[in-house]
């Protein structure tokens, strides 16, 4: 079997590791616009070759794992070149643009459109890590439009890597996506950005910082390259979320302003609620 | 000797642990205004006896970890019971009211204002740990008010307990504090806010969130009681860093609007830097 991997670094990397212990016999090959990238995940072993076009022909699947603005352009021409049992699955965290960049292709049916939800706040091939997918959700858009084989075929690889699967449209997939990622991530930016901005003396916050503000700025270590484009992808959903935020970020201030403090208690032990969710998801094992 | 502990939660209780360690001699005796937590303090062995008035004019350190309003109300009078020698240490989020609260007090010199900057989202005796203050940052402030053979004794403990200790004025700490933890919790509450009004089936929540947004979103898990009184405390400063963070999201969503990503991507590079200025610190030990 051939797998090619197009984007090595922490989302691809980590797919080659699992894929690797599943299927011993396949052969990887990876591709990525930086050569470095590509030197790196050879010597730690990530890919067994670098890939060339004709390998795309060749391809039992291919795992696509790039910024989604260069997933959409490169989807529709890899699509075309895949053999007839050939499988991209992508992984992108917007799908509604993906999957209308080939809504009317002729190979649609060799395409699934997934969303892994996974990662750390690192990139590049050195942050792959082993069971990156081990118990996470996996959304799965518009499974209906990929072939019934190649469906059971992902699955198979999915259910081995220990994903649960969840199968939503695009819209929906987006909207929800920017409540629960995407808004995180600006909130997390911009808390990072206020802080940065008021303590010129970095002293200062190495001093005074402890876990707790270590953990909310944690995303704000994030790839620009990969968001800066879920962000354009998803615009309207997310400029939404940030109003609804900026709004109850407004309305706590008001409180404060207005001595309410009934109201702030109220609101603080209403959004505890959170633990009670938070609780059921398999999300610590990164 | 004979310590007592006001407070066995989180704080106080990790203290005890920490205390019993370092002074196997002692007797510990727990205050809390719940029956239950000094029952189950007493069950984990995190203190001796239950303490009483008579205690307190015994002790020769008395440790207060209460909520911060809590701490203003009982602090002059605890201090006016203390022995000669005895050691009053506060814990508290904020310093400037607590300060002030016994700035003419006769026994001023033994008190010693201190914030460990060590916690967790949890409270209760239950959330008591060992280690908690290894390798964390103790602010002290007004250091020079304390009498200097209590000030040894305290740095001495602290020491034994691995904390690095950091000398500011109360307004300071409160400034700063502010920005690295108080934001930070009302930044997480808001999120937590947004995305339960809206996913009102938490089933999605469920299905879609990662470990990105649990990270963001664990502030919010904090309780109502201890948070409440810090933001009425530090109203001012936390009114301002709101306001800033606010102008933040608000400008970050106007570049969204105008197709900014230029932009988009800046911002988020420039925060980048937050990993170098992290790095340093080192809060990964809970």
């Amino acid at each position: 079997m051939k797998i090619g991997i197009i984007g090595i670094g922490l989302i691809g990397g980590s797919m080659s590791k699992d894929l690797k212990k599943i299927l011993p016999d396949a052969e990887i090959f990876g591709f990525d616009h930086n050569p470095e990238h590509l030197k790196t995940a050879l010597e730690l072993n990530l890919i067994d070759h670098v890939g060339d076009d004709s390998m795309i022909e060749e391809a039992d699947i291919i795992f696509l794992a790039i910024p989604v603005d260069a997933a959409v352009n490169a989807l529709p021409d890899l699509l075309g070149k895949v053999k007839d049992d050939g499988l991209i699955i992508d992984a992108g965290s917007t799908k509604s643009l993906i999957c209308s960049s080939v809504s009317g292709h002729a190979k649609r049916r060799n395409f699934l459109a997934c969303h892994p939800i996974a990662g750390t706040e690192f990139s590049g091939p050195t942050a792959a890590i082993d069971g990156l997918y081990d118990g996470k959700t996996n959304i799965i858009c518009e499974v209906e439009k990929t072939a019934f084989k190649l469906q059971e075929k992902a699955l198979d690889l999915f259910a081995k890597m220990g994903m649960r699967i969840r199968y939503m449209n695009p819209e929906a997939h987006d909207k929800h996506i920017a409540y629960v990622s995407h808004l995180s991530h600006i909130s997390s930016f911009m808390l990072g950005k206020t802080v940065i901005e008021k303590e010129k003396n970095e002293r200062d916050i190495f001093d005074m910082a402890g876990s707790g503000f270590e953990s909310t700025v944690r995303l704000a270590k994030s790839s620009p390259d990969m968001w800066t484009p879920i962000f354009e992808q998803n615009k309207l959903n997310v400029i939404e979320t940030l109003e609804e935020y900026i709004q109850n970020l407004q309305a706590f201030k008001d409180k404060l302003l207005n001595n309410d403090m009934e109201g702030i208690y109220q609101e603080m032990e209403d959004t505890n609620k959170i633990k009670e969710i938070l609780k059921g998801i398999p999300l610590n094992k990164i």
